[in-house]
């Protein structure tokens, strides 16, 4: 018999709640039989969502209250504790969940993980991480936006937990750490990075200087390291230039009859781009450096997409993720601080 | 008859200097007599490019060095005063030429040319600008990189010139001006972002208030306004994305017989795509805040996309576009600090 995780759901976070998370929460209870999943919110909601439907593997848990999109972080810890998304957490801290899910408000999640489950020991604040396509090798990147000021420590900080991830989930057994940076040599990077670039050149990271933004996608870095207000910018940029060739690509082919015709033929090669790249497969980004496994699935995330967090989040459980970087942040950290 | 204007050319500069930039100026000569052009570099070089061809609108001039791509700025305005960049901006300060085109060393250029022809009152540094596609309009971008740490009134010195190239070049006549920034609501954007926003909000610029990295393509921005550093790594960024799909598009219509084919049908719809998005067609970026027109050509431009930087230098002279900013520059600057 495999072992069984459970996972508590946030099933009133995002911008549309139920009627994503609890399909998506049945879908994946059914073809992955070693996870439990705990849906939080408003129970009858979630009932009326469920339709009568059951599984063995789908427990209910109620929370009265709703974390909005446009509450502030400090009032949603203050004024919301009961909410779906402190719920969720708390199953963490109280050992009752392995991880948790949620696609609500970045910054409530942010605040109320950090709260409740507590940073590992060294590590200043949680990074937000997800995983990028590329042209050889996938690549991890974080903070996406997190931290808008961060200092070389932190920067450093995200590398060591960056490396851990990456090599934790297999993608690279000695992950290749790049730090994002400007181009022109001669006004190479702000303060903050050139000093990030100093403890990273003196650490046993496997570190290969700065890396550029084109680089992510091109290059074989496994792990992209940058200020959250840069990563943040980075991602968006993607996300709409990559909208953008989508929506200009289907256009073309509606124009006319004979584009549309073309668009048939043709069907089978844009699949495969679009399963390549599409951020519903990479849907998922974890929030490292916190003593507990947190998963934020994007706001819009639709059914499909919204289970790659949950298999994200099961992945991170199985290879023990938050362990083995609070042993890496212990041994790096430390390390650094004892040097300098 | 109309008008004619004279653009300098640094020959010497880009990745493959003479053999790109020579055959691109004779392109250029033939197809626009309003515009004459002066090759500025080595002779011997030119003249074995040109390989005995001439055209009355095609001036040689001669430069005795070339600044090299790792050339530190400060060393190549120290040491090389007779290279082909200096002496094309040369040209530019003693009214020999309206402008000027470079696709060598960004560094050098911007410290060279801001050193000959000096910045506009008011205006700290130059910025980078360039065009990008979008949704429903092209949008100008900026800093690009030319300053990585950006004070609050710098970025609104970015805003001012943006603005107002973006209306010298009919973009918009009132164009909408976006401050790049996070998205997450609690931690939105640094210091520096924070003021540069009380400042744009109090100024006549038509200001829309922050953007996300998304909008710069999918909303009707026209200016977005960053610090060189999340403006660089936006825009390679952008460029890695771009690249990626395309290179994962060849490989799908190369997979077998039956992808190509589908690739022979398909190619009139992704050759407009190509054509909409070609970073090519956007080739040219523009030095702003100086007191001339520089435009700066990629690194590794073709003979084609060269010809787009002259265009544009054509067109920032017909426009008399550093009149106009300087003009704007004065007028919202000066009472910006009136008003503080």
């Amino acid at each position: 018999m495999t072992k069984q995780v459970t996972i508590a759901l946030d099933a009133m976070g995002g911008d549309n709640g139920v009627s994503i998370v609890v399909p998506a929460a049945l879908a994946y209870v059914k073809k992955e039989p070693s996870v439990k999943l705990i849906l939080v919110g408003i129970e009858k909601e979630i009932e009326t969502q469920l339709a009568g439907e059951t599984h063995p593997n789908l427990k209910i848990q109620h929370a009265s209250q709703t974390v909005e999109m446009t509450d502030l972080p400090s009032k949603a810890l203050r004024n919301k504790k009961d909410s779906s998304m402190r719920i969720a957490i708390n199953l963490v801290k109280k050992g009752e969940a392995d991880a948790c899910v949620s696609a609500g408000n970045t910054g409530a999640l942010m605040a109320t993980a950090r709260f409740v489950l507590k940073m590992l020991p060294h590590v200043d604040r949680p990074a937000i991480i997800t995983i990028l396509p590329g042209k050889k090798t996938p690549s991890y990147m974080l903070d996406l936006g997190a931290n808008v000021d961060c200092s070389a420590e932190q920067l450093f900080q995200f590398a060591v937990m960056g490396s851990e991830l990456a090599s934790s989930m297999k993608v690279s057994e000695n992950p290749r750490i790049g730090l994002l940076n400007v181009g022109q040599e001669e006004i190479k990077g702000n303060e903050q990075v050139k000093q990030a670039h100093e403890l990273l050149s003196n650490s046993s990271l496997n570190y290969i200087g700065y890396v550029e933004g084109d680089d992510i996608f091109l290059s074989d870095v496994d792990v992209v390291v940058a200020d959250g207000f840069v990563g943040n910018v980075s991602l968006k940029s993607i996300e709409g230039i990559a909208k953008l060739i989508g929506s200009l690509l289907k256009e073309g082919f509606n124009r006319n009859i004979l584009t549309k015709m073309a668009g048939v033929v043709a069907y089978p090669v844009l699949r495969r781009l679009k399963h390549k790249i599409d951020p519903r497969k990479y849907n998922g980004a974890s929030l490292l450096g916190l003593r507990g496994i947190v998963i934020k699935s994007h706001g819009s995330a639709d059914i499909t997409s919204y289970q790659n967090a949950i298999k994200i989040a099961k992945e991170q459980i199985f290879a023990d993720v938050p362990r083995h970087i609070s042993n890496q942040v212990e041994y790096h950290l430390a390390k650094a601080k004892k040097d300098s």
